[in-house]
């Protein structure tokens, strides 16, 4: 993909991003099916060319802001997608799960959006908590892939950790970077059961840092004021599991100089491991220590206390 | 096997469990491989003939106190199982990776534990948070299970929210249910990387209680003071979370009357999902909400709140 | 369980098994879910103690014949069970599937078994191809467990390979090896995957050594006359590839002295991998390699051969 | 990808392919990781622009002819790749297995490739089986796959099925289809088990047709005088058998008129299911259905038929 923009490290970014039908579910009676084209679901920003990025680097991502535009968020069951239905991968013989549309009502000020049920009168107040879906750089072996695919270029990981004050990082694979984000999430759960979130379009404002003369980034990492976090997106579940565990021994060991075994031991006693998402067409796992396990060592050469700085 | 000892429904059970290891393990010097007979790994206490118990019903159990017998705990790799390792399934041509050893001291009074690295002169203080890894009845289909296994009848699922404070939920399959506990760990992370928590023996104090006329248990079901909680143990680990997340979907219709999709829907944008064991024959998943988003309705006829009481 | 008869390693042994309802399901109007109790689902013919069997010690059984005792089989579709419908484990929000029953014709003297449709006029002649779907001994760590489990003691893998002519190994867990065999097959398809074969009652003339002073058998084998042949059931499917691929390097290296990377090549160039099943609780898979590539080595010291003669 | 040349239905094409290393691996001592780039490895012939694809239809390419160019082949294994190794994905904490390389002198007369072990004087003939591991046209949703992937666009499937006498049905997604081979196999297992088969470069004569105006092709199809036969590709592999067994319900259906659970039940006592690989980015499955079992429908209006004829 051709890059949209030119940004320089160090500048702060604001843009927005478009929900993930590209605003033309608009009520409970629109079904995805029938208001969207497949090839145009899940529209990014960007790409972005970042200046002086090249491959080897690592790209720091820093959410300072993620705002719903409006004043509606939007979810969906989409036939054959989402992780308690037969799809295309796992395939059955099953009639599809009925296509439904759910309207959510957004408080920004009060801080969160309204369940409302279609069946029954059932209404709760779920907390606001707006988030990327998807975060990315283009990837390597120079393929182009859909925004729906999750990998080790970050992409559709769809976790609820990618909202404002975390930084992401993401290893760089071509000149530039080519950096992009989409899929603002008004909230969702761990897992993001039925496949779609509280899906809204966000004014977004983040900063990006190059890390360079470091190891490379392997998989998408993420760091927060509490936490270092890997990611591994991968079928089955358990090697998303993997990959985000090991990584998360490799960054410890990193840190530390702990042994192989004595970083792996530490791991096992100590990380949070949220699951991301079971229904894209990778599945992503998130793997969490928090960082006063770690004395006080900096990650990224302190990137993210640089980045967080007004 | 055989019952142990008969216990009233609503007594207090004052019990203690010895370690994963029967206590054979002693200090880094110990390998699993040479002091332990794998046929006597993970000793359980019990099982318990709950009087009145009759396949159907759904046994709660309540966790008053779990607290570490000694000022010890220990934790250990072992050749072949684990997660980040091939193992007797995930078979492979590697050499097994090293088995080693690792002491914890516990200070219960400072509420924590300390990780000492083998291989270099690191120390961290980690927060003691005793649980069980193993809880369950006498399985279906007269089978009897290795204490190493998880599903339906509860066993193994290594979840670190098997905590003093919790309700168990577990569907009764024989008369008197057979119920049984051990595995007792003074911290583990999620997932259990490395297949081995910090363990050690506990002094533990339950309540039982029957609920009768219900509906089944199908999978163990968990509760405490924030949330109700479903489990899955199933390979792979996709399969874990679809059951967990397909039991809450099903608990939440039996508790707001919601549709089949209009559940689906809010489990979607609401449910945690911390992965519990990556490591045992099956893995195990555990599905979260909120009870602040169910409006006050009391699950299994307000077990919990009866057994909290003093 | 008790075993029901000792056997005399050599002794021609002439057996029978009921189909895997017990005879219940008789007309494509009889369903399993009313008809059978889900408890003596699969009966299995023994336990036999076979004489002088030891832990450690490998069981060979050779099958002579296997006939099916009457003129006719069933299928059935199940609720809940088989590869393309959600299960119990593969849990999801779908209708089950319909629960259907077919009635073959078996025609011993032709060798054919015929399909005939239920919602059609459609039929046609299948080949007659009989086979026992459970074969095995009792597992380790005192464990009993459902006939219809696979595992490294044998039990439920449904193999087609299982017929007349085959030779199958078993590792030895404890005195008397306790062997049973039931779930016959008049013919399935490769993955029986629909979870129902075609069931009928056998009669069934095997062989059985005892194998000592060899190394342990971990998981089940087969020999026929022109392949050697691995097993592995596990979950997921890959696993199940990974034991029985692993398998066969091993068996290749005990037979030729090649070195571990020479046999996994050779391996990866003479495989022929059909999967087993993928419905039961554990999938099954199975290696074969041809024995011409194997320089005339014998397998087993010789059993096989020994075994085929009159 | 821009298109090489342009096709007519109908022509004869003959064309050759690279090997997977593009022939720089010569001998037992070239290692893939010094002298193969990762971003060029597995190079396409192709993409060949077939005049009047358009998508919907369905490019039918018959293999006429598929031959070794040279009198080598060569196999290796590649650190983190293949099925009985920790990977990229299956991400674990051991060391890579060693790196080696693997020469079989091909002898096109005789029909065999000689296995030469490196580390005793093991040598056994197998036969000459050649065929294309990777066959496909341009993906949906704009996307662009590296050639290591397999796909419903067909790709790096290395069943050993697509050999000549064999037809292979692809789903035409662009127009002009963008057809592309290569990676030719002088033999491979079943599995592929160390993710490498006997390499070599391979002068192919194939002849493509359109098909329009028939259902759409959803996942590659195969043909050749005896089987109909259908692939999944995904991870984990129970997925991958999961969509090979539904979409030959689904041919079934088609050609037949059995209801869903008619040809269900069929294909559960028919199928054959040979694993195809499990080492590449998804894992492929194929089912095989004998014609004879289908009275003599012709699958595809003929093409097969068609197509044979010299």
């Amino acid at each position: 993909m051709e890059p949209l923009v030119s940004v320089r490290p160090g500048t702060v970014v604001s843009t927005w991003t478009l929900d993930c039908f590209a605003g033309r579910v608009r009520s409970t009676a629109d079904m995805v099916s029938q208001v969207c084209d497949p090839r145009f679901i899940n529209p990014q920003t960007g790409p972005f060319y970042v200046e002086g990025a090249e491959p080897g680097d690592t790209l720091a991502v820093h959410f300072r802001r993620i705002t719903p535009r409006g004043a509606r968020g939007v979810s969906t069951t989409v036939p054959l997608f989402g992780s308690l239905t037969a799809t295309h991968f796992t395939a059955m013989l099953h009639e599809p799960l009925p296509e439904r549309t759910w309207i959510y009502e957004i408080d920004r000020d009060a801080g969160v959006v309204r369940y409302d049920a279609l069946d029954s009168p059932y209404q709760v107040d779920l907390p606001l908590d707006p988030m990327h879906g998807t975060v990315g750089v283009a990837p390597a072996l120079r393929e182009v892939r859909s925004s729906l695919a999750p990998g080790d270029w970050g992409g559709n990981m769809d976790t609820p950790e990618m909202r404002a004050g975390t930084t992401c990082y993401l290893g760089v694979n071509v000149d530039g970077a080519l950096f992009s984000l989409g899929d603002g999430h008004a909230r969702q759960g761990e897992g993001e059961t039925c496949g779609v979130a509280v899906e809204c379009a966000m004014d977004t404002e983040l900063v990006i840092e190059l890390i360079k003369d470091a190891p490379p980034t392997t998989w998408p990492r993420l760091e927060d004021d509490r936490y270092l976090m890997t990611t591994g997106s991968a079928r089955p579940l358990e090697d998303a599991f993997r990959i985000a565990h090991t990584e998360l021994v490799g960054w410890v060991r990193e840190l530390t100089d702990l042994s192989r075994m004595d970083a792996y031991q530490l791991v096992s006693q100590t990380a949070l491991t949220p699951v991301a998402n079971v229904v894209d067409t990778s599945y992503t796992v998130v793997a969490k220590m928090a960082k006063r396990y770690l004395q006080g060592l900096p990650a990224m050469s302190g990137a993210h206390e640089r980045l967080c700085r007004p």
